[in-house]
């Protein structure tokens, strides 16, 4: 935990009392103490530094923190949007985590030809389910934007009607595509203003799908020959966009 | 599982008989049948495919193959090795599994200030005990060259007296540090012949650890505000680290 995050309405005259595991974290891993500073954001909201002023270091665990907001902005954030085939549900805590340490707009999770009916039905997906997790990312990156999560459970509908229009709100839309000729550098070959990002279940997207993509507007291109786990290729496509897109504006600002 | 991984010795006249978690892969998650096809690799050499040529679909399962070599080559191993602060135990399996998916000749695990002791008396770090967890990722990214795996259990000993003469095998030596003020591109200017790519543990390297890293001959360089796991981190870097590669191929390519 790199920032401890709070409601809006748990923060009353700039003071917030905690009773849960953010209380037991500040006492058992973080090992603070009465008079310490911890850095605190409000969800969707500012971020600033709080003095602990009061710590009960037993069960029940108990903080009182004082905060202070400096105007301190959260890390910029990248302007990306995922498209996912959904995947089972230990993978997705997984990526909604790591996609939120990173920084993403929005996560649309999607059905296809191999996604497993029974995913639609776990646990984490009940509504709300998979906030932590987008909490828990956002804790460790140090962000206080929580990505909207947006359920799609019938492709053909969601490729046919929505996306289309959707689509039309980005300056690139990419599937990720083992059997595309172009890489990502070939794709987008200026700074992208806003990209949706497609990445397709664990065994990929099925033909049909991967024509529906584009007649929608997304644009295959490859990540080289290794085959890679969702959530690996989550990280390693978000990573090479940002870089990306780093790259456009350091030359930008050279020439 | 996108390819079936087979130990030298049991080849003989170009058939494998499988009895373990490999046939019993074929039948439950492949759904194979005799006469069906599958990708096959020899661990540390070559690739080819296999006919099932006979196959026992209920407990014990067993498989039986006849392998052809065609001189299909694995991808392109990417010129990193990875230098690590040991990460607890089950971020290190995923960090192995995921390093040999994504492709790496070498993982260093070397211990610092932010390695807790028990990491290193964890199961996995019996002798040959990661194996399992490196074929994994080969198996998940269609690669048979296992990595290999180093451990160095005193800092400052492998920093002062191993590190500076081993950074001199490559042309760049990095290691990841949130107060640099380069970022990745600034730091590696022209396409990397080999790189070494240094991470520290949760928490961070110390002070103390990186003057030594940077008097060994690695340069540090910020990722961005952003704060990443350490499994993140790597997928990360070696992401932005390959397509870097690319971009200076492709623009050499064109010039």
């Amino acid at each position: 935990m790199n920032i401890l995050l709070i409601e809006q309405h748990e923060l009353v005259d700039n003071r917030v009392l905690l009773h849960d595991r953010r209380a037991e974290h500040l006492v058992k891993i973080l090992k603070s103490r009465e008079g310490d500073t911890v850095r605190v954001g409000v969800i969707d909201g500012a971020m600033g530094r709080a003095e602990i002023v009061s710590l009960k270091c037993r069960y029940p665990f108990m903080a009182e923190l004082l905060v202070e907001f400096a105007g301190e902005a959260p890390p910029p954030l990248p302007n990306i949007d995922l498209l996912l085939a959904l995947p089972r549900p230990i993978m997705l805590r997984r990526i909604l985590s790591q996609a939120a340490a990173l920084g993403v707009g929005s996560v649309t999770l999607v059905n296809a030809g191999r996604v497993e009916k029974s995913f639609w039905n776990a646990q984490i997906m009940a509504k709300g389910a998979w906030r932590e997790h987008l909490l828990h990312g956002l804790e460790q990156g140090v962000d206080t934007r929580v990505p909207q999560v947006e359920l799609q459970r019938r492709f053909r509908p969601f490729v046919e009607d929505v996306l289309p229009a959707r689509v039309k709100k980005y300056s690139h839309s990419l599937v990720a595509h083992p059997d595309a000729s172009s890489g990502l550098g070939a794709v987008v070959p200026s700074s992208p203003a806003r990209t949706l990002l497609a990445i397709g279940p664990e065994g990929g997207w099925g033909d049909f799908e991967i024509k529906q993509l584009r007649a929608a507007g997304c644009i295959p291109f490859t990540m080289g020959p290794r085959i890679l786990k969702v959530d690996t290729a989550v990280v390693a496509l978000h990573s090479r966009l940002t870089f990306l897109s780093e790259i456009y504006e350091s030359t930008r600002a050279v020439s």
